[in-house]
């Protein structure tokens, strides 16, 4: 009788925590969002039924509204669930939501937290969000909506800050995140890097300055970072092939 | 001939990725910090060389310096060197300078992301860092140095974001953080969390509002969570027993 939000992590199966996996393997409902691997749900017991929350049958998402039912129904009857989500639960994953539905309808509930995207992607490209005397903070935002019309974040502070920004969802607002920042007074020389499918063996990086970001199509999914962490010449190799039996190699830059 | 900077996640072992636990069982040497649980040491093969730079014969903490010459030393003659770090490498680790002193020696090195407490800190009280309509955004800074005089931190632009302030190693500064942020306009109404030894058996949350941040001691090792999704009105119960052989609760407040 309790539903556990599991994050999924970033990608690679490999980067699941040892906690998400014995409850993967224990539950008796997954219920799942469209990022997940599949070599994740494989490791779901053979009994346990598997929803698919990521499409309905007419190809559309289901509603926050319809998955926090199927969590609420679910948890009511199941000794164990998992609601499993690709990164961390309370990083945009709604996690906050659905423990709200459940906390209503008198459900327990964990966290597990997962391997963040918003890390893991800079890590895998080679990309310290933090390094000493170059940036000794970070902020993660999503560009969701277009940054030009948004009035929930502070751009002209983000601007400001002068440490690592991370953007998630950001492909197709590139060029708009580019024009809010150095509207503000960021600097068109700050370089950026973009991971595309980052700790998957589809990862790929492009580096450039700000004044470029959006001046070419950015793939989804992929994370933005922008600030001197992303700079070439940081130390970003990263090329041994793991000792694991995935093949993704951690990123893909040759030592220099 | 590969240094793995490997996370070791926030406190409990069961954080642990399974890429990190692989690679630790498998490694010739092991050079770990204070912060490892024990739990983890324990999954090294019996006849690694383990490594503790968290203290040197004398009491005091290996220099950074030193723990560089021990992983390119190390890296150049053995096979699989693994560097745990407690957290995520590239979050306030130093993983990248150590990055850096690998590249120098052409000694090959891939990175593991952790599951960081900036994040996993705030979960595990129940506290989503992001929280639809409530923060759409997260920043992440560290308190080494004392707010009043650190220039490296925009404290105006971090006041005036509105977004969730995550404080890493803040216990010695709490006050001075409060006047800073006040200081700069941040309302002294805004919530706090501060989640002690996240994670373990011995974690605790405190709940209060800016003004009253510093006001008493804040032990360490502890994340102060600013912003409105630390109010004890959101959603943050979490109190089921996990089906983990660690009997490490998530979360210590009851359902509500």
């Amino acid at each position: 009788m309790t539903v556990h939000l599991v994050g999924a992590g970033p990608g690679d199966p490999e980067l699941l925590t040892l906690r998400a996996a014995r409850l993967i393997g224990r539950a008796d409902v997954l219920v799942y969002d469209r990022l997940v691997a599949p070599e994740i749900l494989a490791m779901a017991a053979p009994w346990a039924e598997m929803i698919d929350v990521g499409k309905n049958p007419n190809g559309h998402s289901t509603t926050q509204d319809e998955i926090n039912e199927i969590l609420v129904s679910r948890g009511d009857v199941h000794d164990l669930v998992v609601r499993l989500k690709g990164g961390d639960p309370f990083v945009f994953g709604r996690g906050g939501e659905e423990a709200a539905a459940l906390n209503e309808a008198g459900i327990e509930w964990t966290v597990v937290p997962g391997i963040t995207s918003a890390i893991a992607g800079p890590s895998a490209a080679g990309v310290p969000v933090t390094h000493r005397s170059v940036s000794s903070a970070f902020t993660v935002v999503t560009a969701h909506q277009d940054p030009t019309k948004d009035a929930t974040l502070d751009w002209e502070a983000l601007a400001r800050l002068g440490t690592t920004l991370i953007v998630l969802m950001g492909a197709a607002r590139a060029r708009q995140i580019r024009d809010r920042l150095v509207g503000h007074g960021m600097s068109a020389d700050t370089p950026v890097a973009i991971v595309t499918s980052a700790t998957t063996p589809q990862q790929s990086t492009v580096r450039m300055s700000l004044h470029l970001l959006g001046e070419t199509a950015v793939s989804n999914p992929s994370i933005i970072v922008i600030g001197a962490v992303a700079d070439a010449e940081m130390p970003t190799a990263v090329a041994a092939a793991t000792p694991s039996t995935q093949s993704f190699p951690l990123a893909e830059s040759p030592l220099r």
